[in-house]
């Protein structure tokens, strides 16, 4: 995991903030990140992504586009994994799609 | 540190990605960040701020506007303390100015 996945990329791109607040039980959860990630990495738009997990998880992907992160969205197996995690893991969660202006 | 600072802030307002790969010894760094906060929740525009740390830290705070960002960076605490922390706990870090679109 760095911090710089989007070095050079042109602005302006976007970024989704994903945070949650887990629940009790994570199992199985991390497998589904990993997972979740490898299939985003595959998606045409696809920058980066970067986590961290504390009290809260916060999840920033990064995107070329509004396009790239609705198809990706609409992603069937990204779908389950949301509904799943929603389920069984989340206590809360919280999305915002966001255009990155700056990056330095 | 919940995840849902920001729920009814009207949109478009503006987020802070601040991403950070920490060194090794982080001796006052959480005191820091304890004071940064607090000052930062003072300063006109605030909305709301999250962070978690694991590998990397990523610490996002929202703002009404580009200008409240502005007035915060110039502020002499603010700025002292990201001296001394490039200095002393960062081994790299990473911002993005981000114009929030939605938020749900």
């Amino acid at each position: 995991m760095t911090n710089s996945e989007t070095i050079g990329a042109p602005l302006p791109h976007y970024a989704v903030i994903l945070t949650v607040v887990p629940g009790d039980d994570l199992d199985g959860y991390r497998e589904m990140c990993q997972h979740l990630v490898a299939k985003a990495k595959t998606h045409p738009g696809f920058l980066g992504i970067e986590m961290a997990e504390s009290d809260i998880g916060i999840v920033v992907s990064y995107w070329e586009s509004i396009d790239a992160i609705r198809i990706w969205s609409a992603d069937s197996f990204h779908q389950a994994a949301k509904h799943e995690a929603k389920q069984r893991w989340y206590k809360s969660f919280r999305t915002r799609i966001c255009k990155v202006e700056l990056n330095y």
